[in-house]
């Protein structure tokens, strides 16, 4: 089982937080507001080219909110800047997150508007809680959906997580390669992450490690002597053409002394001619067992490229483009007040509007079993026939029930994305999924809209 | 000062690292192979719109190499994998690191090609360091270069760091903090960066605080009741000209109470359009001295195109896209050998050339005392009247002195940015700074290719 790795030491989760969460409390805790409020979390709009997200970040947030308090240190800093109240901080040195979480599982795929989680607390403790929350949510959200994307583009591949070294900070790395697992990569190559996930680690050879010997046969060599059975050696170093004729010369070898090269990498180049080269020359030798691995400046749109025009490469390793979602690094993901104190609130900002009350997602499926349509509704509605999507997995800031594993979240989403349409996977510019919103949910936003706009504000 | 503060928990330092660091590291112990290598870290192509690159990253990386070191929970965990023989996790159980550092200080300004950093050590520590390394000073270099871009874009603006929610991850959002102050930010949101690295925090209010009163007004109230001099009110929650109204409202009872409202936020829509509105109406009522912040979507080209249209904005809260860099959310930063056990190494890969041997960067100045041009070349050359960037930081293990503080760091940006020709700061498409090799780089690099290709491979 996936154990807790917060990305922060415990005594810091409490001032992981933007300013105004704190300032806000304070004017909270003057108000005496110690009510209920619902947030929600949702997307506004896809991401460049993404047909649909893939839930991922709740088991870093439970684990937030199961620690979430304020250090004597952090209170110490808080004192210093002279803005808080004494009896306020004596109030943060007792606060635990008492609320409840309602969310869609990880690994499960959800669509613009929809909310994969919402927060249900006294409103200081709702509030406190956005940064944190949009932060890995947002993140891990964007990198599964990456990976499935370079997945669904090629099939039958083996895809392993190489970009630790260019996410945007170590949380990244180890987060890429826990969501990319999730979302169909078979390994990693972060050995950290690898320990904290249980995810089998991948790699090789740099080319490093070919230039530190005098020639690349001794650097070869030595490699298949280290790992006579797991051997990937590196073919670009000086010349990839020629790299493949010396890794054959190791590849003979090995088998003279009872073992088989595992594979050879190509690191840059024309990926497609040169896998064909090199397929070629180890076919000649009789080397049809040993696979070919590309790496470097990889993406779904480059792999889709090279798997359709048939290039013989077998496993591919995905980095940086990946790792940082290049093509759509942020989503406007946001955290919004929908209820206080059993009131629906909304905002009315331009392009910025949100819908009222605590909701539910009730996915409806074809005789098939396959994905239909979505319906947005409110979280006491029923609709006939369908799967509502958001399940409480925290209440009174305890869980409920025990963590998925990683492995039961990626066979979940495996699951769902079997159910997807293949239309919504295409890589650019997919047609929309059906999301509508329940008649209930479009009359209370009707509603709460009228009474702010008639003069209640 | 800045203390320590690594993203990972010390035990897990030894981990953080590719897979292939370690196999590697095998492989080398098995020749027997601990003489010292060295690697430089250098950009290959400018990312998009970028002039020049400023140096960010090298406290953590030192903070790193200070205590990295192998837990015996990670022996435990390499044990499992049936990857590695007895003898190495012994080594490793006893690895620090224990070689030089040479680096370009952060803060100053260098461009592409140049080595911000250039470790010694023997061959399996300068290895295994790879990946951290390569992660942050990539990561905290494009962060600041991307800050400095807004602020040159909004001269005499406030900018604060707003983005903690939508970085990739919690590593990222501190090190925005740190790497926005660096490049001119004034503050960040974020309240542990702030305690962390020494920053003013700044933060206001969000729309849930708004909408979580019955009406506008009497939540403006809440809040200049709990921050009588320091309130700063978010307008546009329903509509941004009637909170603007109700703004002056509030105003007007807090100087009647003998205070002063200090802003109001735009958080939507035009902001040009809305900033003169909003302007005329605290004009009007006599509100000169109240401040106008606006934040969402902003970047250097938003900022740019504000300022140059002169909307009557004062500070600007700036977000999401700076905090991902989202236009180059990566660099093709590497981290490759230059020279091992004495003999100058290099790669030949396509399109992905490196150059051989330990190198300074050596800068001209004019006689005004501004950047003139770069010249790369080796380590012990002597370059007439050019100042030479790199300076060893760390050797035998240990730091060369102490840490600047960011304080420090912030003015050494500001000094090399004053100094660099306005014309590498346009926003789109800047000419490239004059780098060349030295006469001595030139013909090493030649003879070292000659010796590969001569067949010595």
């Amino acid at each position: 089982m996936e154990r807790a790795n917060l990305p922060l030491p415990e005594e810091d989760l409490g001032l992981f937080a933007d300013f105004y969460e704190l300032t806000m409390a304070q004017a909270f805790f003057n108000q005496r507001m110690f009510q209920p409020a619902t947030f929600s979390l949702f997307v506004r709009n896809y991401p460049s080219n993404r047909g649909y997200l893939v839930a991922a970040g709740l088991r870093d947030v439970l684990d937030y909110l199961t620690k979430l308090s304020f250090s004597d240190s952090s209170l110490d800093y808080l004192r210093t800047l002279g803005a808080f109240s004494g009896d306020f901080l004596e109030y943060l040195s007792r606060l635990r997150f008492t609320g409840s979480v309602r969310a869609i599982p990880e690994g499960r795929i959800f669509f613009v508007n929809e909310p994969p989680l919402e927060v249900t607390a006294p409103i200081i403790e709702a509030q406190l809680v956005e940064t944190f929350i949009v932060n890995q949510i947002n993140l891990q959200t964007l990198l599964t959906t990456k990976a499935s994307r370079c997945v669904w583009a090629a099939p039958g591949r083996v895809l392993s997580d190489f970009a630790s070294r260019r996410t945007q900070g170590v949380d990244a790395a180890l987060k890429m390669a826990r969501c990319s697992y999730i979302g169909g990569f078979q390994s990693t190559s972060n050995v950290l992450a690898a320990k904290m996930y249980g995810i089998p680690p991948a790699g090789t050879m740099a080319h490093s490690f070919v230039s530190s010997f005098s020639t690349e046969l001794e650097a070869f060599r030595a490699y298949a002597q280290a790992f006579p059975d797991r051997a990937i050696l590196l073919l670009d170093t000086y010349d990839t053409a020629m790299g493949a004729r010396q890794a054959v010369v190791i590849a003979k070898e090995m088998e003279s002394s009872g073992h088989r090269l595992l594979g050879v990498r190509l690191d840059s180049g024309d990926f497609d001619s040169l896998s064909r080269q090199v397929r070629e020359i180890l076919d000649e030798a009789g080397l049809d067992y040993v696979r070919i691995v590309a790496s470097g400046g990889l993406d779904e749109f480059e792999l889709e490229a090279l798997c359709k025009a048939g290039a013989p490469i077998d496993l591919y390793g995905v980095g940086t483009k990946a790792g940082v979602s290049a093509d759509a690094p942020w989503s406007d993901m946001a955290y919004k007040l929908v209820c206080y104190d059993g009131r629906p609130v909304m905002k009315l900002s331009e392009d910025k509007v949100s819908m009222p009350g605590q909701k539910q997602v009730f996915r409806l499926s074809n005789s098939a079993g396959n994905f239909r349509e979505d319906v947005i509704g409110l979280q006491n509605e029923a609709v006939d026939q369908a799967e509502p999507l958001l399940a409480e997995v925290m209440t009174d800031g305890r869980l409920c029930g025990t963590h998925p594993t990683l492995t039961e979240t990626r066979e979940r989403f495996e699951s769902d994305f079997a159910k997807l349409d293949e239309k919504h996977k295409v890589l650019v510019d997919p047609p929309k999924y059906q999301v509508s919103s329940s008649d209930e949910l479009t009359r209370l936003t009707a509603q709460v809209r009228l009474d702010l706009t008639k003069g209640a504000i």
